[in-house]
């Protein structure tokens, strides 16, 4: 370790939000370290504040315009939020990634999708195995979650030993995939002391131990083997061992399994191919499904959010692949429901109702748990690592202030660095010392759009105002043509006196086209906003709102 | 009680929702049968659903169509979703309005706003007091709520004694207002035997007994006795004695009590004038709050559901009123976030992590308790009311639905009655006779539109699709000229290819009009058509979305 080489962590995506995570370390001369990335992740959008949008993702264009600089991409696991950007935004990366067999083979299907050839992708296995990415050793330390294989890494620099937590819970028994092993972290930090950590801060608002995928076994056979009718059980389709449990809890109860959802036969698909999951339950078609009776059928169906295309959603609206719901069968979500998406659950939820079909949630903690380490669980390995410092990451703003203060209460030196904060870990503490600028990055149906950009700030402005279109027409001698033509949508018709809003303000750009001055009508900008604000005070008195306005002037040219 | 008289019950607002309550009851003969309505409540828009729109109300069309057989109105209690719409709505109905006195406060607030007399508006005391409205005698029953004054109905009718529970919960130490009274419950149905119940479900699914209102004093003094800085909480504006404990916690603390925002202020001058509310601490003006060091201060703000436009949301940007939270300080939200608001809580709190400033929730029930009878309550006053019959309300479908299983167990006949579900309740049984058009009316700016005019699915197609805007003249010989005109609104400027969207759909339109044919020039609808599938099809091809599109054609009139 050179005098002047320093160790640095700067989060792009994850950090003062859940979802998109991008983290990055650095190690080398000031300005010229070299770089690794931590997953590529995406978050998805919203109607308050992105609609259209089909995905976001962090803005990496500060690592894209160091890319040289790049040495490799690990990906710590297959969620969404992990590795959902990879297709996306290799191209603008080029590195090498490395991921473990499961993983990789979801990363390679995102790849696929976008014509990105896979040759960059490797597939690395757990430690001892050592990936070497220029300064940095890195390896996969197997952690329990709420999917198979994900990984802790071990990244070892020559300023110290880094664990990279990824996402994880304290499970000894997490049904498919590896457990939580304190034993082999505790040699870990034995090898060489941990310099610093970074840690998922999901949970640390949650006060009680974390519970094991394990204990759900026997509470959703018992649900399974008690209904009449048909079952039917959403959950997050990447849950692979959710998956085998809601499965194996149907065989136990005699019923035949049929999978509904893209999403899950993808996970299913590879994690039976990568050898992760052996044992399932032999699953029938959706064709066959229609054929055996209701009492004797579970399916397992994609949508637990709510989301409107999935599988759970299209049986809320009546036939989905020639299976219904029906009085008396029941629909259970064994999932959580992630805030901001209670809308459309509890439509789902109604739809069934109306149905007739008993609908089960997991209000008690029954038939779901979470991924996550708790606040307790949290604590444990701090304890177990001993870190000498810790960055909280994967949480909104809140969460990592708490889980600063958390660390700093057991004497663990810690800071809040949220997206674009990079922080030196050279010495014992964490020091800020740059601030990055950041953002996210929209996929908007086929192109990349900054966040910033206006587009989706015109689309929230059109559904809080509405529209208005003024076509004027000048003819070769400056004079406006008289009438102007006026259309509007996602305004009401009428305004408050029942009159035509669309002819009121046809008229009065027709009173104002009458009498505007002729230096006013040669200046295109001029005519724009004077128009602008007519139609603007016009509708504020007919209905009560400024919506947006396009002018669209036409100028006739002499032959 | 003729032979041919009926009984009936028809929920236009309410019934398979929690928000704009609106309840008929009727009775007289089959299509003359003289009415009265139980409250007129507003639900509030999201942008999901509703983008740009102001208030949500029950369609009370039906209604309004049959004004001169409606006898009066009622209102249960000052919660927006019961009188909320008074103001907008009476004027189509023009009935006598009756309310207890801090009720009819609010309402007569709400007519003043809208310019309507309040000539109508009848203050009623508690029962023994009878009004008497065509064929009902309506008696107020005070029942203990999140608001003082909130009443039961007791409806006398020829064909039975009713039950409107109105929003109610089991309180015998409800701090503000009256608490619950079971002896005298068991006295009306010793009275009359309650012939049909219509009774409040929006927590059914809670399985625990509620707590009283009272068990919160001791928690939040502690809380506030306890906290260093500034401590600010917020509830909802209209629960009095919620107030009352926080004022008395921080006025307990030795901190001088100031308020913000302009509903609570409202409510609590008018708790203050008709004598509900006595002995609350003093408060200080925002101006004097400002001279008072932060640990002697304590704020009571609106916005607990995480309003843009509320006190903590505007705290939460910075500096309001002259008073500014800081590092150290404690933010309390007493209060819980109704499904769909989750986002703009969690922003609110973000922000305050932001600051430094420790935000309290309420994830163990300390800090509030719910206004609504708990699923052992419900079954309590099921018990105590002994009802032939029993119509569940204040509800989403899944509530009914529950609380109709619940009631058929114990003996009850029940029936779920969503909105525009007509029951005759003459027999001994709810009886469906006829299913009622009904739906919403948004208010949208100054004027009311019918949910369903397409005005707010426009706005979320804009949203969703941006919006281009194509704009052709055609000569007095019909010849279109050359050039096309694009604007594109809430769309990305470039393509995949990094070419101008607008300039693509320009040159290609020109394209079109050059070849097309002089048939379809002269047919706008033919020109309409086609140029929108042409901007469809290349703006996929271009940006991989098929965007709203306007059409406006100019022909040029020969002199």
């Amino acid at each position: 370790m050179s005098k002047k080489d320093r160790l640095i962590y700067l989060p792009l995506g994850g950090a003062g939000e859940i979802g998109m995570n991008a983290y990055v370390y650095g190690y080398g001369p000031e300005g010229r370290e070299r770089l690794i990335l931590v997953d590529m992740g995406v978050t998805f959008p919203d109607m308050d504040t992105s609609p259209g949008v089909d995905l976001i993702m962090a803005d990496l264009s500060w690592l894209a315009a160091r890319a040289d600089r790049l040495e490799a991409i690990f990906i710590t696991h297959a969620h969404e939020d992990h590795v959902g950007a990879v297709g996306h935004l290799w191209p603008r990366l080029k590195a090498p990634i490395y991921a473990r067999k499961f993983t990789a083979a979801i990363a390679r299907l995102k790849l696929e999708d976008h014509g990105v050839s896979t040759d960059a992708l490797n597939i690395v296995a757990a430690r001892p195995q050592v990936v070497d990415a220029g300064p940095f050793k890195v390896q996969f330390v197997p952690v329990s979650h709420s999917i198979p294989e994900s990984s802790a890494l071990v990244i070892d620099t020559p300023a110290g030993r880094i664990v990279h937590s990824g996402d994880f819970k304290l499970d000894g028994n997490p049904v498919v995939g590896e457990p939580f092993n304190p034993q082999e972290w505790h040699d870990i930090a034995r090898e060489r002391p941990i310099h610093a950590m970074m840690c998922d801060s999901t949970n640390i608002f949650s006060h009680h131990p974390g519970r094991s995928e394990s204990v759900l076994a026997e509470p959703l056979r018992d649900l399974v083997a008690n209904s009449k009718g048909m079952v039917v059980a959403t959950t997050f389709a990447s849950n692979v061992a959710r998956l085998k449990t809601l499965a194996d809890a149907g065989e136990a109860a005699g019923r035949s399994v049929c999978m509904l959802g893209r999403a899950m036969k993808k996970m299913l698909t590879a994690a039976v191919e990568t050898g992760v999951l052996t044992d399932f339950p032999p699953i029938v078609s959706p064709e066959q499904a229609a054929q055996i009776g209701r009492d004797n059928l579970m399916l397992i169906v994609t949508g637990s959010q709510g989301e409107r295309r999935a599988a759970s959603a299209q049986l809320s609206r009546g036939r989905y692949l020639g299976l219904a719901l029906k009085e008396g069968d029941t629909f259970l979500f064994s999932s959580k429901t992630i805030p901001g998406n209670e809308r459309g659950v509890i439509r789902i939820m109604n739809a069934f109702s109306e149905m007739g079909v008993d609908v089960i949630d997991d209000h008690n903690g029954l038939y779901h748990v979470s991924g996550h380490a708790n606040r307790p669980d949290l604590e444990a390995v701090h304890d177990l690592m001993k870190p000498t410092m810790l960055i909280p990451m994967h949480g909104e703003h809140r969460h990592l202030r708490e889980h600063v203060k958390l660390a700093l209460a057991k004497g663990i030196a810690a800071e809040v660095a949220t997206n674009g904060t990079m922080v030196d870990l050279t010495g014992t503490r964490p020091e800020v010392v740059e601030y990055i600028e950041t953002g996210r990055i929209y996929l908007d149906g086929a192109v990349l759009i900054g966040a910033m950009d206006g587009v989706v700030r015109d689309r929230i402005r059109m559904a809080l105002n509405g529209h208005v279109l003024a076509t004027i027409i000048v003819d070769e001698d400056d004079v406006p043509l008289g009438d102007a033509w006026v259309e509007i949508m996602g305004l009401p018709a009428l305004g408050r006196n029942g009159t035509s809003l669309a002819d009121t303000l046809e008229a009065d750009l027709a009173e104002f086209l009458d009498r505007v001055d002729a230096k006013t009508v040669k200046n295109d900008d001029k005519m724009d906003e004077a128009i602008r604000r007519l139609i603007r005070q016009v509708s504020v008195e007919e209905i009560g709102r400024k919506p947006e306005v396009t002018v669209v002037i036409s100028r006739l040219m002499a032959d």
